[in-house]
């Protein structure tokens, strides 16, 4: 079935629902970013991937919102289908919200899956429908209806984290959640977050592409945490560990009929960014409840001591796994064919080498030449290209590991390049050294930190079209809140840096039809010194792999960049060498040296 | 009479009208900044005479709750007072508000001066006290009482700002103002805030030390302005501009029976955080408010072509009239007795000597040596030293002028000065230059900005305790909103630069009981190049003073900050030296020479 027919039959569903406009949204019943195969409902229905976006339909016109890290992608996918691209944040493009206000008729309808939509996502909604005398329909999934062969809900098997790789027992973080509920004055508290109940559990799932997640909700009480999974996903060995801490399992799905008996009694925490619709509204009218963000949120992206070790670990493996590819990739380009997959493939080959590997931790992107400026780009076999001498080649890929997850990305020379390709490189490699070096007092946030990415680019007029970093999960999402790099005010990102939190740093920049950079470290947040002015913070990177000196334009850099670079590849072969062919270590020797 | 017999009658007048806690702000009726001499009961009560700053009276305690510019000019002044410094922001000092709950008992009652408190202050005074089952009283100015000799309310005479220095006719901004007031369904727009009424109707008074701003209050309706303030300000050319605006003049304090008779029809557009809380509570309670910012603040803010001429014009002639004083300086030290009052004299007399030139814009704060480590530092006869040779002198002044208002900081090496003196001098002018120097993208604040000027310092662990830049107004507040440079977060100075507005940049640092140095350039907010990425943005320095060489070290500096400083003072020469003496400009020659 095209996506045309999809869209007819989904607006005959409409039709005999009453529902003049109909919303699909990115998300699974979780909030997710990344979902699985079974909540890919916004793809079905327009063709385009994207990790990020909302479509709607109404009876004549059909568009999809996506920001501008997908613009060339979406155009890409939806091209044929009918379904409009709307360039989110660009002058004269409706936001969503304005766009229904503007459609709907006078007592319309808007219609969601309400376990999709978020509670004030929803809200908006029911606003703009109440507004013209109208309403919404949120118990109705009716891309259900139209996906015939949707895939089920994973039931793949769930698994425990050890304490030597977790650092803290569930019990511990159980006694500190429970410590926030008092604070906020709550006896219950719901969490919706797949990443939030892991990290609180130390469990984890393979119930999302990539993501180490168990689908299912918590309500945490006082002396008892009720789980809502599928029960078959647990060993006797999970169920005795939960039982231990008062886990009771019920089905996935019970959640939504559990909370309708919460009582006069009860006071609930809950995050209503982090819930949906549906079930913040089964909650009775007369419970009282506390929204603030989950407690977790903040305890989780804080690594504690052991999880820190882990991560170096993880990253020199990582480090020792990339380097080894990326001296193959140099070694064989236009000596053998390599591909954009076969490439993606090789890398994950040298992780796989690797003591206590996993998975990728996301999808891969490995983009040669002007696939390069599509930001998140995916290989497939219809846009695969053969790799060869000159041009840029860029991998954002990463892996989980039991050690921690991680997130790295390199773009390298295949032979000669431009000069305008060197001068770009040149500037987001100074981008990123410039931010991964900045010394900060307590307080700081990303929102204050991110011109330093940004300097080098707007100093000549240039831009990239998306966040400069992002806190990265534990055996978790890749992308984790609260902390990152972003110079766009977002209230719920005003959050300064704690000591232990992993952040990207990832600037790029993109050129339609020609080539794409990006180079990314992730930086781990550390104490200074502290004096009457105050805690003073810095970042230690924690990724050790070469920035390809074949593109770099030394002319174009301060001594102090120049220092900033050779310091960070002095480092690289230091802790990478030891764990290389004596090939390889030369080959380091040669890429690491000082300029 | 003493402070500590002050706060004794306080006291009695407490106990008599059974309050348990009187809270006395630092603000006349309208939430300025700076106030007349009838509205220093905070100063009157505690004796500190800072700018900013709470005092808080119990039976048993009395405390000045004030910020880090002030730290060590309160510790002097409230020495033997019996009242206490709270020094705000400092770990383990409670809020005004933390302080009132810990410390009110059961069914307790705060008091304080409705029209000297904002809306949501009042507010959060009203909350602490109903939590205790307790009430605010508010209507009682009980300084008032104990104040025997107060000054009364000044009866300055008012003047009207000709349209070649104010570039925009009263009856435009009206226009803007209602085009404001219809897009947010409002009918009425009650304006409090005076640089705000006086920007809007071009009329500027001497109501205020300092600040040509006129007492009064303005309730814009859509075919009239009624206009609270003493009839006896006005001439009859003033009346008559009036008239033709449909201003119409009553009673200053009439405002307040005014507002009682607003009707169910209006719909009152106001800013709750320019609005005192006497004023708020007596619109009736049926009348529908619109609670936003002024939109004259933004419009105020962004400077029209023929004040941005003007400005230019202001700050060549201040820099002229400053240039002069730093020779005068630099040739008399130690030849002649110079005293910290007797500089600040002179520097005025420069600016007197200057067409168009009306009064000082501020309180000057000229400071040796140690004195220069009290951020808001006045000189009085008490405080007066002698300036010698060696050691820094730190003024930070300005001047108004027809043509706009300037706020300038230098400082000067009087004959040799000590290695860490020009270490730090160093620091703060790299910092003032590298900020000048920012390029970014339409959209950024000041937020994103700040790190710019903090990076010099906290790369040394250093920091300095105030913002680093605010705007200025055009013959108005020399602090004026919204936008300006600080790295905390505050709710309502995520403001964008805008093309035309006025920021000053003005780091220092602040050593306490050895130095102080600041030096302050105002910064125009210009548009540079539009391209695919957005509109970027850059800042042209208006202020056009010597950076002494004498205490810069150029072995701290990198090349690029030698450029900015060269290219600088290369500009201080051309627009500067056409308007001095022959042995001036052989001096300005030596001083902006290239390093």
């Amino acid at each position: 079935m095209k996506v045309s027919e999809r869209v007819n039959s989904l607006r005959r569903m409409m039709e005999e629902k009453g529902i003049d406009a109909y919303v699909v949204p990115t998300s699974d019943y979780h909030q997710s970013e990344y979902v699985g195969e079974h909540f890919k409902a916004r793809a079905f229905m327009t063709g385009f991937t994207g990790s990020a976006g909302t479509a709607v339909f109404t009876k004549d016109e059909a568009g999809l919102w996506t920001d501008g890290r997908y613009f060339i992608q979406a155009e890409q996918q939806l091209e044929g289908t009918g379904v409009g691209l709307r360039r989110m944040g660009e002058p004269g493009v409706p936001t969503v919200a304005d766009y229904l206000k503007a459609v709907l008729p006078e007592n319309g309808v808007i219609g969601f899956d309400g376990r999709t939509v978020g509670v004030d996502e929803g809200q908006v909604y029911a606003d703009i429908a109440a507004d013209k005398g109208g309403s919404v329909v949120y118990n109705c999934d009716l891309v259900d209806t139209v996906w015939e062969d949707r895939p089920p809900l994973s039931e793949k098997a769930a698994f425990m984290l050890d304490i030597k790789y977790a650092g803290e027992t569930a019990a511990s973080k159980l006694e500190r959640v429970r410590d926030a509920m008092k604070e906020a004055g709550a006896n219950v508290h719901i969490i919706t977050s797949l990443d939030d109940i892991g990290w609180l559990l130390n469990v984890r799932g393979e119930d999302v592409d990539y993501f180490p997640l168990l689908l299912s909700y918590a309500v945490v009480k006082m002396d008892s945490v009720e789980l809502y999974a599928d029960e078959r996903k647990f060993s006797d060995e999970i169920k005795a560990e939960f039982a231990g801490n008062r886990v009771c399992i019920h089905a996935y799905n019970e959640v939504y009929e559990a909370v309708k008996r919460l009582g006069d009694g009860d006071v609930v925490l809950l995050d209503p960014k982090r819930m949906n619709f549906a079930l913040f509204h089964n909650i009775p009218k007369g419970v009282k409840t506390v929204k603030q963000e989950n407690p977790t949120i903040l305890m989780k992206a804080v690594k504690n001591d052991t999880e820190v070790k882990n991560i170096r670990n993880a990253h020199i493996k990582d480090g020792v796994a990339h380097t080894k590819f990326m001296y193959w990739l140099k070694k064989n380009i236009g000596k053998m064919e390599i591909t954009e997959l076969s490439a993606s493939d090789k890398l994950q080959e040298f992780r796989a080498q690797q003591e206590g590997f996993l998975w990728p931790s996301f999808e891969p992107i490995c983009a040669y030449k002007e696939h390069g400026a599509i930001v998140h780009y995916t290989s497939s076999p219809e846009t695969n290209v053969e790799l060869k001498e000159g041009g840029l080649f860029l991998t954002d890929t990463g892996g989980h590991y039991y050690e921690g997850s991680t997130d790295i990305t390199r773009t390298v020379a295949l032979g000669e390049v431009s000069q305008v390709e060197k001068d770009h490189f040149t500037t987001v490699a100074v981008s990123m050294l410039n931010l991964a070096d900045a010394r900060f007092l307590y307080g700081c946030s990303g929102m204050n930190l991110d011109y330093v990415a940004r300097e080098p680019f707007w100093r000549q007029n240039l831009n990239f079209n998306h966040g400069t970093g992002h806190g990265v999960g534990y055996l978790g999402n890749i992308h984790e809140p609260p902390a990152g790099f972003r110079w766009q005010f977002r209230p719920n990102e005003i959050q300064p840096f704690e000591e232990n939190m992993i952040i990207t740093d990832e600037p790029g920049i993109y050129i339609e039809g020609s080539h794409g950079i990006r180079t990314e470290n992730e930086l781990l947040v550390r104490r200074g010194e502290k004096n009457e002015y105050g805690q003073f913070m810095y970042f230690e990177p924690v990724t050790f792999v070469p920035i390809d000196l074949d593109a770099v334009n030394p002319a174009l850099m301060t001594e102090k960049e120049k220092t900033l670079l050779n310091d960070y590849h002095k480092k690289v072969y230091e802790l990478i060498a030891p764990h290389l062919t004596e090939e390889e270590q030369d080959w380091l020797k040669e890429y690491t040296r000082a300029i």
